[in-house]
């Protein structure tokens, strides 16, 4: 059963590695077989299904299996709490340098001395 | 000695991990020395420092020292590649979404019989 799509540690551990982004990118895309997936990648076959199944519990992919060909594709939602991560992480960063910005331009020559 | 910011894989997998997500959280509103950093987590301080390593080894955090006391600050290029990566994805899913509503807008009943 995949964990749901929001778990960020499920989801940053599927794409900290270059075979699975691969994956992924190939699924963003547009939906694959296992086979057409291990077609690039120089791996055993088992290899790339044990890539699967992570991605797969990640949330990040999906897989439907009709007669002997199971296909995959993207679950665009498993991205979307990663990036809101990040988006955050940017505006709170904006944030500050908006806040240093300010105060450089109250105090261009620095803090202003005390008892002057 | 720290690898490149640009290294996706380090990236992702210091992310995996929900306390290493925390302090980046916190840096992102300013720089923290730490014992800062420690504060909030119940965890050992060796734990935290490991943490710490992990996150610097990613070029996402880096570290000076002045005296006895380790202020630690984020490196927002270090989070820039990532972003740059979920962008991609994002425009590929967008483009291939388009690339279907005109092909249902051009057959809205589905794909032309062959012989009518």
């Amino acid at each position: 059963m995949p964990r749901s799509a929001g778990d960020l540690d499920l989801t940053f551990q599927a794409l900290a590695d270059p075979t699975r982004r691969a994956i992924v990118e190939r699924l963003s895309r547009g939906q694959a077989s296992v086979s057409e997936l291990a077609g690039p990648h120089a791996m055993s076959l088992p290899a790339i299904v044990q890539h699967l199944a992570l991605l797969e519990n990640s949330g990040l992919v999906r897989s439907e299996k009709v007669g002997r060909v199971r296909t995959f594709r993207m679950v665009p939602a498993g991205l979307s709490l990663a990036e809101q991560w990040f988006d955050r992480r940017r505006a709170q960063w904006q944030r500050r340098l908006d806040r240093l910005g300010e105060h450089l331009e109250r105090f261009p020559d620095g803090e202003p001395k005390t008892g002057r």
